[in-house]
């Protein structure tokens, strides 16, 4: 996304590293993505596998993505090592760990694999939506960094009212999301929008109450030709919650081509604090 | 769930595990949970989650857990290293890894926590079907050991007839499953009914093509009074594939209990052939 005439898109800085030998590389966090405590975890996500496509002994590209959020980055350099466990004819494991002031901060696991052609059928539909294009930009939630790095445009359930403190009966948003200013997807990019549905508690109960992710998981269907095809256009993004109890609860995301193919589900675990 | 007056219930013989030291022990794959190609995934997923809650450093409950089959593991003794990374003061993050024959053979990341109370809200409902009772038992499917370790009432999509070839619209399958025999539920048996839905490549397309679960996510909603409270009586499957393409398929799950509550979400992705 870089050209040698121009600064670098805010994504491409942000998940940028530098090689350190052995599988390690070095980063920092970027103050142009910072979420109300650490970074968004998105844009870690899509760090943490940048690292393992960066690896010189990487085999295919990302079918599958969990990051695990052991604790809040803070402004200082970090360090990701990414171990490849096991490689096969055409699937390959990885095992990825941030470490920031001697702790670790995040874990990852990644599956990647040489996509062949096979039988292929879409059974999840996309929802009937307007396109993009027929979908006001909305404006963006002013309290933090990072949600001014896309543009959005929810067709359901926006960002919340927190003052309101009114319980609605779900949580599902509906929204075009494209990265700001727009850059062609790639799966960086597609694993950092898996995380741009903000806590389905602040949607349901239109409240703040403290809330992190603990873990994300995100299945890639796409291969690099089809995200390609997408290009900087937007791209549709569902999710809802599922159950609340006990301090956790999770949220489900698809992510959908404007040509209507899925092209990433993922699901979340949030900690929430009352 | 053994007494010492009895053999240890299959489920209990097949995730025992003897401590190696250093956060290590030792297990071998049992031939009562045989799959086509090496043991059934959830027992595997079982006992990874197994070795993490015997672990001395152990803090609360299952909240998340990820495990990734990097290959078939062999009838022979297999070595699993559970690390906790983080612990905070109420949340926990481990990495597991399971050696055979010197290497990799499946890798883990869990997230345990102590639960405390909060809000609490059900937002995705259990789907309309007849109590277990009123659903016939469905025979085991024959050719694999595994499904004889579960009572299961298919009251849609059942084992598929690989002989039909014939394409169906979806992949949906409603299941009554509980143990057989009977055993109250905990977090390692539910995290192994998360992947009792067969491959779903098999019910769209009733017909067999080689196909292995690379990676299984698994939230927990339930915590230990809450599984205890549905003891040994039927949990409710629900299962369907999202987008078949290129070499993978993902698909869904939920688990819940007999009163209609959540107990657990999980998503895998799914390695086929051709």
């Amino acid at each position: 996304m870089t050209d040698s005439h121009a600064a670098p898109h805010p994504f491409d800085a942000a998940i940028a590293l530098e090689p350190a030998g052995d599988g390690r590389f070095r980063g920092e966090p970027h103050p142009a993505w910072a979420n109300m405590v650490g970074p968004f975890g998105g844009i870690t996500a899509a760090t943490m596998l940048n690292a393992v496509l960066a690896h010189p002994a990487r085999l295919g590209e990302p079918v599958a993505l969990t990051v695990n959020y052991a604790s809040a980055l803070v402004a200082t350099p970090f360090e990701i090592e990414a171990r490849a466990v096991r490689t096969g004819r055409s699937v390959q494991h990885w095992v990825v760990e941030l470490v920031q002031d001697g702790e670790v901060a995040a874990t990852a696991t990644a599956v990647l694999a040489l996509r062949r052609p096979t039988w292929a059928a879409d059974e999840l539909g996309m929802p009937a939506v307007p396109p993009a294009d027929e979908v006001p930009v909305t404006p963006t939630f002013s309290k933090v960094e990072w949600p001014k790095r896309y543009e959005l445009r929810f067709q359901a359930g926006p960002w919340p009212d927190l003052r309101l403190d009114a319980e609605l009966p779900d949580s599902l948003s509906t929204v075009w999301i494209r990265d700001e200013p727009p850059r062609p997807l790639d799966a960086p990019s597609l694993a950092a929008i898996c995380d741009v549905f903000y806590p389905r508690t602040f949607r349901r109960r239109q409240r703040f109450v403290p809330a992190g992710t603990v873990t994300i998981t995100t299945h890639f269907h796409a291969d690099a030709a089809e995200l390609a095809a997408q290009g900087a256009r937007p791209v549709l993004g569902v999710a809802r919650g599922l159950r609340y109890a006990s301090g956790f609860f999770d949220q489900r995301a698809e992510v959908w081509s404007d040509s209507g193919r899925l092209l990433a589900s993922s699901m979340q675990s949030v900690w929430f604090k009352e």
